[in-house]
């Protein structure tokens, strides 16, 4: 049985291109029987960008409730706050004092993050950007991790992880750490949002299938169309109402809508009012089931708690060979 | 009452310049009714130069023996190793997030370590001397120190973590953490070794004057002398053996050897086995002390246990606080 971690960013509540592109993904993942998968919300990794702890709070709260409602098995999978497990930071020092500096000051990632704030001088850049690669490898050796499925940006903290694993079982002739693999995703599928680029929060053109009715009708009669009349015939394929439709829908629904679109005598809004017909009841159960979470946070950090004892039986073991090897208990 | 924090180097037995110029007015501080002292053995910092367990159990064995057999009151005061509070490392990675990259490079004593490595780029330069400042503004802060007592070498991460602490009660608009005081000492009285030079375990040059009495008389009679002839005066001011005799004894004692010199038909070899005795005489309780914490490690471990609960006490609410303001609990 493989052990798959993975590290979701805090980011607030999730939309559908989170949904469709990650979240869907990750559970089927979880799903297969040969993998027992590790999911973590990098809440500490957050502070390196967010301050505010209501919004961190938040943040946490919604992510955890989307991954539940969408049905991840926290029975068979673990699932955690990384913060809850603070002795993350421990290992993360012990790692520290084993990476060469001038391999850490080779990350691209906080280059690329350092220049978006405006350059390593820009008092944003602050020094847990710099030392989060120890923090991501605590992170990982921690559980006895095998496989980390990673992006391109984060192939590198990957191999940072590797390198510093190897040197500290390499230096006291044991394996104290597990070497993980990196998996390298290919590109995930890229989800267009409400005005054809990628769903993003940034260019605000997402949808939270979350939100009550009406406001989710409010975003969907917003997804930008072209200005062909009613009448005419439209091609689906260049439209971004069927762009999303055709994900959620299954293959007559599809066809369907197509042969609409061809026809003629359709509009953009009868389009528009099926797809939020269709997020409605494809997701009507997990939008009751996050909103049960949302309003009652007892109940989703209780399922937190339990991820979180389970995590820590792992964890613990681990930080121990370390400490005994290194002489610290 | 102020309270004083100070981390002690976990570099091995403390010998006779260590006794002398920071053991004895450390403890003497301590004493004070006006002070309460938070010592600690810094463990986890010395990761960043020691990979051995053996050698860092050995030292901060050896380091805590030290400290207990020569007096220092730890039901009056706390005396704890780092590693045994880890929580230290979580509120370092707190620091970090608000820590400007560009403030952290400009760390001299990283500088300093780094150029006695070999430069930067040298393998053995760990990214763990990068961050330590956070880890040592973290050990400061965790225990609401009011007044930490450094050495000009220190004096800058003093700043970083004020700095540090400042902008963090700014940010949160309250008062997390306390700002401590430096207090710079005026450079430590310095002791001579057996050479003249300044004590140091690097020069081998020192006297362990824990050690059993045949080694140690070895070290005392090893101290280097003039050739002077047995009959002749002896300038006392000009003699090792004298400038260590004159720190132990009381004002009759050193009156009595300083015309014993001067007078003439006294030599180096009667002098030195003065020392010895007075080193015997003077420290007989505390070498037995010594002994017998080094030869009963539960003993010297559950005193440090015992401080390591009150630490903890006092840590774990200043922690919440950071937590809490952060959004983490």
């Amino acid at each position: 049985m493989a052990r798959i971690l993975t590290g979701i960013q805090s980011s607030g509540r999730p939309h559908l291109g989170n949904i469709l592109g990650a979240i869907q993904p990750g559970i089927e993942l979880s799903e297969d029987p040969k993998n027992e998968s590790f999911f973590f919300i990098a809440d500490l990794h957050s502070l390196t960008t967010i301050r505010d702890p209501k919004v961190r709070e938040g943040n946490v709260n919604a992510v955890a409730a989307a991954w539940l409602a969408l049905g991840f098995d926290t029975d068979k999978n673990t699932f955690y706050r990384q913060s809850r497990v603070p002795e993350v930071t421990e290992l993360a020092w012990y790692l520290s004092c084993f990476m060469p500096f001038s391999r850490m000051e080779l990350a691209h990632s906080f280059k690329d993050k350092s220049e978006a704030l405006g350059g390593e001088g820009d008092e944003n850049v602050n020094s847990g950007l710099f030392t989060y690669p120890m923090l991501m490898a605590a992170d990982i050796l921690l559980y006895d991790a095998d496989v980390v499925p990673v992006g391109k940006d984060q192939k590198q903290h990957l191999e940072f992880t590797r390198f510093v694993a190897k040197r500290i079982n390499n230096h006291y002739g044991e394996e104290i750490f597990v070497l993980p693999e990196a998996r390298i995703d290919a590109d995930l599928m890229t989800i267009p949002g409400t005005d054809g680029r990628k769903m993003s929060k940034s260019y605000n053109n997402y949808i939270d299938m979350f939100l009550p009715k009406g406001k989710l009708k409010k975003q969907v009669m917003g997804i930008e169309t072209d200005s062909t009349p009613l009448e005419d015939p439209k091609d689906p394929d260049k439209c971004n109402v069927f762009a999303l439709y055709g994900l959620l829908a299954n293959d007559t629904q599809a066809t369907k809508m197509r042969e609409n679109y061809t026809g003629g005598n359709y509009g953009y809004g009868h389009a528009k009012k099926e797809l939020l017909e269709l997020i409605m009841t494809k997701y009507e159960k997990q939008r009751e089931l996050f909103d049960h979470y949302m309003n009652n946070l007892t109940d989703l950090h209780s399922k937190l708690a339990e991820g979180e004892t389970k995590a820590r039986d792992i964890a613990t073991p681990v930080l121990n060979r370390a400490r005994k090897a290194m002489g610290f208990r």
